[in-house]
């Protein structure tokens, strides 16, 4: 389903100042190495336009923002990918630039986003969320920490304890607890979203760029972790993930549907901790 | 109207430990040359006093706190004066001791604080709002970085994301969604909140300096950026405010009843979007 | 009352990777430095625990989760005290370690938790609260500096704003408001909280070890202050409290029902303010 080379980001060129782009990537908007490599071009593109102001990201696809990283992606591709422009891995480079572009980012949230879904989201500027988002790192649920920089961004964005409840949870977060916790700016009626978004997005269009860039360096400074830190959980992750021990509980949730628009994908971090309790499939 | 020389500041000694400072400079309570000068000898007074633990700031204009900074001060007087302190330009050397304070400050805000004036209620303690208020920093829709230190203040405040939608979005923000992005405390309804203030201030008024003093030196180190990071904004502020191109923008503003208590200034933030947008005004 | 030696955290074994601890302390659960020896046992218990991932901290006291210190403890005992594993004194040791278990640490906070009682659920790291909860740092009352962390756990947490509002004002924050301001995570309704905690900690119980202290490790990095930041709060503490001419206000307090589950107890943030104000008790 993924990992054909198609292009999984639609640009939508509103006005010169204004890109909307929307996702689309098999049934549940996967994020797989394909995403990757067309990631880092379209963060290259946006870093070079000289007219641009605002980004918004979206998706057409029912239920899904991005639902989470490909779990049958190519690992050997993965691992023989170059390092970006900030030395590391392309996978966190992206997020890293992503937050710095000299442009307005912003997330129109509708249905789920989780795992890396949830750190692209982090990685924007804004977050906007209908009430059919959810959102949520179910990492811990499979055994692994992270890789994109959730714990360094959530630590920063809804405080110690509010992150820690949601990444050692695991659970799903629904678009108001999500916004009560700040881990986005705001609920905005369904019906009401794409409009309201793009009424943003274009009074920013309309707005200097000097001076949008000069707001970001130094909300920059004062809220964006280190490389270093975002580094380290990047690390952390690849020590972690696909463990041999936690196979099994894989397959256990492919059996239950994982990476298809319904069964356990519709609820994933509240069934990760149940099948974990009560479904096995784990070994010793 | 404004740069008269008049005392803008008037404090009221309730107790030796608490004073009331109501500000009134014009008909929406502009911030201008003058505010700089008496602010400047306002904290000095603060910061001499033994018996001082607490001042509240409020305002009796109707509709307004603080509108913001006098669109028409003279340039060439802020350009001449001297360094505070700090080391730092008086503008912003006012709002980094302000915050340092051996005192609890709190803002009784009622009606809009926009621009300099949420930069002024940013750098006190404890904001206290009533749902008449509107906070906003609409410096990016006339071309400019804000200078006072909303980049820094906050991005530690409100978080990444919300910062962001304030400082880029530059569109106004009412008293319960400034609430709920903790840009205020909370929300007081406006018949209770003098007398909530009042009581809230007269508690503090009852405790040991030493103790006040102690706590604010404390969360001082947890929370405050430091000078240079508040300096970048000044100096990015200078770079980019009252530049050439934005002047016919500022003039359709006055236009439209800029610095007056109806007209576009009841809903400024707005308005510079849609202006922005549909107005023109712009040089190329 | 207290300072007997009796087993003050009991110690319920649900799993080998699930402890549920309950308090139990007087009718009040004080703190005192029986708790401090005990608590430093039971934080080397569970840092030495190889299948332990999770804990809760709970009381089963009508009214009170923790008190706050207890007042006519032993201060030669506390003097005494040795330091801790961090160089620090056991008292600030145990609350910096307690932070940073491998184990994830929950509250189910029912009733009041104030002073001491609020910097222990502070250093744990999901603060779970019914609508009956309390929670507050009423120490610049009594003339204090809080010693166990607040200025920095709750600058991080709840914003400078509102860290100030809580540790200047001193009152009481009932659950909702707490909530509100980041200081718990959320409420839970008190019929349905312990169920909650119970089936929330069963979902962690049930994860990969390897993945949780993964996972704390670096929302540590993130979001805990230094060492040193935290023994400033502490030297402040001990330069502040029970100085003399607050021991009158003590005994005031005392009278008034002080350290009982009935009188100034169920409200003390608020009695501390109107008895400083109407109440008299303080030599000059």
């Amino acid at each position: 389903m993924t990992g054909n080379g198609q292009e999984q980001f639609h640009v939508s060129k509103v006005l010169p100042s204004y890109w909307r782009v929307t996702f689309d990537n098999g049934p549940v908007n996967l994020l797989d190495p394909d995403t990757v490599d067309q990631l880092a071009d379209l963060i290259e593109a946006i870093e070079h336009d000289a007219d641009l102001t605002v980004v918004v990201f979206r998706s057409d696809k029912p239920g899904y923002f991005m639902a989470h990283w490909d779990f049958r992606s190519d690992n050997a591709r993965i691992a023989a990918m170059r390092p970006g422009p900030t030395g590391l891995h392309p996978y966190l480079d992206n997020f890293i630039r992503l937050s710095k572009l000299p442009v307005a980012t912003i997330c129109e949230i509708r249905g789920r986003t989780r795992g890396a879904g949830s750190e692209f989201v982090l990685a924007t500027d804004i977050r906007f969320a209908s009430e059919t988002a959810i959102l949520g790192q179910f990492e811990v649920g499979v055994g692994a920490v992270p890789g994109g920089g959730p714990m360094a961004r959530l630590g920063r964005l809804a405080g110690r304890g509010r992150a820690l409840e949601i990444l050692l949870g695991g659970d799903d977060i629904p678009a108001e607890l999500a916004a009560a916790y700040g881990y986005v700016n705001r609920v905005v009626p369904d019906a009401e979203i794409e409009d309201f978004v793009d009424a943003f997005a274009r009074r920013i269009a309309a707005f200097d760029k000097v001076a949008v860039t000069g707001i970001k360096e130094l909300v920059d400074v004062a809220t964006l972790p280190g490389n270093d830190e975002m580094a380290a959980g990047l690390t952390a992750y690849f020590a972690t993930v696909g463990r041999p021990q936690h196979r099994p509980f894989a397959e256990l949730l492919f059996k239950n549907g994982l990476q298809q628009p319904d069964g356990v994908e519709t609820h994933l971090g509240t069934a990760i901790g149940e099948l974990r309790q009560h479904g096995g499939g784990e070994e010793p």
